[in-house]
């Protein structure tokens, strides 16, 4: 059996060699970071919104991200027409639930995505999570007012009933799929001080889904392998302009070997 | 009496404390460099436009930012409907009418924002404010043709007549409330070379008004901020670049007691 | 006769002496990017897409660069209504096809804005040029799989039928309006890995193209610049986050000196 650090390197390597495309519809603050983070890791990014047009470029993808940071009524189509057709061929769907408790629209949104598509793996903090699970959830903007201790016990629950992998992000983050239960330990403070860290995490969830068929190992490596790279970032800068800056670098620059080393995941 | 200095200092200190969160609805280009800016200095930035949900969350927010760079008309209705919540709340204002004198379409949809909503603060070059007062004004694109000084004595009556706050941004930049009219000397040329700094201007702006019940002040002292923070910037870097990594940096890393003897405020 | 390194030193001059201003109907991932862009190199860029108004900002600029990156229906209409008065107006049109051959909507528009405005310059990479020419080419997503050299006879052919210069870009520059064709051989491999330099490049066109009547000329002293700066940028950097600082830096300090001396155009 290989341990999680040893898969962690294996599907670096593997999205460094397949350079899997990652189709990505998302919020208009990170299509940016976004793009250059899958660039940066070795994956081949596209952003394409349309509906005219999401159902042929999903075909291509090896994972869709749906990210509902920046919401409109047309987007919303573009998801669930992508997302079914991603369904329909058995394309690997990350979900996003960006702000999902803050207001009834992203909530209601996220949930007709669910409803209409086989959503692989969901993203969020925890507030984002529980607001999926929990009816009288608050969030403050699209920050978390929950811990992850808080979030772990519903989360399984919630697996289960949404046959999907979540991963709830926080200080350490905590990635089930219902049965399984993993906590990744990697990371570093200032990732939360730039805008759409955990968009990109998102998306390197994607790219690892592309390269490995159990969406569970796919999740808990990806976080593993992102938040490694957040770890070298902070021995670069200390502040988030530079940062960002150094956190990019990481990512094109950290070795399947240094993942194998400092892959810090834990099965409970 | 405090003075500007204090005032400034206890004002960084309230949003570093608060994180007080800024609703923006504003253009592309900026979305991401907004969103940083606000993040750095301390506060909790969230960026929503869907006429769907504006009015939920703008409830949460401290301050509304408005910036007019890339308009459609779905993205106008948004704008009114979150701008008469804000003023139904009391929650306040801040307008950026980026483009204003260029086009037609933006001069009426500054001009429409402020018919419907309560603005407490405009910020824009001299020839966008004066675009709203000047029924003749040229703007060349999105940059400004008039100076400072010629703006000044319009500015003080436009400032009555719309009972709002005016911040005229330039190499030095000028604030009036009608009644009163103060200087902000601090800031440096390079922030002109990069792209988005008025918009984050803005925000900052949005910031400090969510922590300082008195706009004239707020606005002032936030603009005495990000140009000592343009100004420590410069201090790292001399290409645009390079320059917008330190200025995210300096954000990030100016202390109060920095603004409290750096700050150049000079009342009329 | 001038040469191409004496030309690509003029223009450069051109530019930030008259400071052109650049209509830009964009994709969202690059907008923020190709702002810093052309203000890095001395140009004055503006965004806007509304169909209310790019008619009216058109008529201020001495370019307008169309980019199909990231497309729906109102951006087309309002991309048609900016190609037809800047071809009245006789203002350059530069168009990146981005993704066209990828989905039958990107080369369906390409062809529209093709048939409906006077396109100067058509750059893309050489699946999404040929795309435009040869009816069954397939695009992997947004990247290239043809070479230059299989571009090349049929780009000639091509910019024939178009009555326009097309820029085939890769390691290097295939620059042709159906009579001349000229080889551009600035770059670096690491360009390549930030996400959007070819938009970047595109919009350097447009400046170019704003001081230098002949779009062929133009489009070859363009890339030649921006593949240069892109050289300087890698002394200085080796991975994606900080390359593209120090990109922005190079385009920023290149002198027309440096371009003179180090442009590589060799006209076959």
């Amino acid at each position: 059996m290989t341990t999680f650090a040893e898969r962690a390197a294996d599907n670096l390597v593997a999205v460094r060699k397949n350079k899997p495309l990652i189709h990505n519809i998302t919020n208009y603050v990170v299509m940016n970071s976004t793009a250059n983070t899958l660039l940066a890791m070795g994956a081949s990014p596209v952003m394409a919104h349309a509906p005219n047009e999401v159902e042929q470029m999903v075909s291509y993808a090896g994972a869709l991200v749906l990210n509902i940071g920046t919401l409109s009524d047309t987007w919303i189509d573009a998801m669930i027409l992508a997302g079914k057709k991603a369904t329909e061929l058995d394309t690997p769907i990350v979900l996003d639930p960006v702000g999902s408790g803050a207001t009834a629209y992203r909530t209601q949104t996220a949930r007709k995505i669910l409803d209409q598509a086989r959503v692989s793996v969901l993203r969020g903090n925890a507030s984002e999570i529980m607001s999926l699970h929990v009816a009288d959830s608050k969030t403050k903007g699209v920050d978390s007012l929950h811990s992850v201790a808080e979030a772990e016990s519903s989360a399984k629950a919630l697996a289960k009933q949404l046959n999907a992998t979540l991963a709830i992000t926080g200080p350490a983050d905590l990635i089930t799929d219902g049965k399984r239960v993993a906590l990744v330990k990697n990371g570093h403070p200032l990732m939360a001080m730039v805008t759409g860290t955990g968009c990109a995490a998102t998306a390197v969830i994607g790219a690892f889904c592309a390269v490995d068929d159990d969406a569970y190992f796919a999740t808990a490596t990806a976080l593993a392998f992102f938040g490694l790279a957040g770890e070298k970032a902070a021995q670069k800068a200390s502040a988030p302009g530079s940062y960002q800056v150094a956190l990019l670098d990481a990512l094109f620059e950290l070795t399947p070997e240094e993942l194998r080393q400092g892959c810090k995941i834990l099965e409970q």
